[in-house]
């Protein structure tokens, strides 16, 4: 399958996701589907695009790596995930990285607003851990050995 | 799994590819993926957006359905990818199809140049057959029974 992943290099997935519950349902479903892939998680979209910008608490680190892959939900607290959504793809520098949108809501409106904001794929949560389990599998594999990234 | 197709409706997929040996190996490596899906194959980049602003020979039905998926080649006659890509992302009508490249091409470039218009994934065609028809049941699988659409 082909990859712009050296094998040697973790697949870098940030996640925003500010339910605890949720967030570790996902740390758990992803695991075994992408074999040491790094997870950065966190809970508000304010905490998301500091950390993209690498603003205030993570400006230390001009050259960390960019995530090959968000995951992002769209309720959140401080700021929107729509919100955070429009900020990534409207910046030169962040709107290469693939948006996964990954939310409760199938609502046709936060649907069509996702990719009118150009959301890179939109996902429902499923209730049942056995068939979020499946979509995760899905998920892994398709953006971590299928997808081509423009960076390593 | 989730998904916004009721199960009576076919998945529609319009294929952009020129090269008529790679537009077979697609559609007979799609079909068991895809149970019922219907694809409209067309061969060069001008065609495309004829066909999806339903301009010229299209012009009879403006009610036509449009396409789940767009499976976009970059090397294309009379109109290159990039720029059918870039028409379809810059218009409020059809900026909701998520578009997804299937090229030979992995050059850096031409990857960066396609997530800087807002393609939705990119792929690279593997020569060998059986690891076409790999991607294709992960190409398959994601976008018809795994990702949301903005309509039915």
């Amino acid at each position: 399958m082909p990859t712009r992943q050296k094998p040697e290099q973790a697949f870098r997935i940030l996640l925003v996701e500010d339910d605890p519950a949720h967030a570790e349902l996902l740390r758990r479903g992803l695991e075994p589907q992408i074999h040491g892939y790094n997870l950065q998680h966190l809970t508000n979209g304010e905490a998301a695009l500091d950390y993209l910008f690498r603003r205030g608490p993570y400006s230390q680190d001009p050259n960390s790596p960019r995530p090959h892959l968000i995951l992002l939900d769209l309720r959140l607290p401080r700021l929107d995930g729509l919100e955070v959504l429009q900020h990534i793809k409207q910046s030169t520098e962040l709107r290469r990285i693939p948006v996964v949108i990954l939310t409760t809501s199938s609502a046709e409106r936060d649907v069509a607003q996702a990719y009118d904001r150009h959301a890179n794929s939109y996902l429902v949560k499923p209730v049942e851990f056995a068939q979020l389990r499946e979509l995760l599998q899905a998920v892994g594999h398709y953006w971590s050995s299928v997808n081509y990234f423009p960076w390593p």
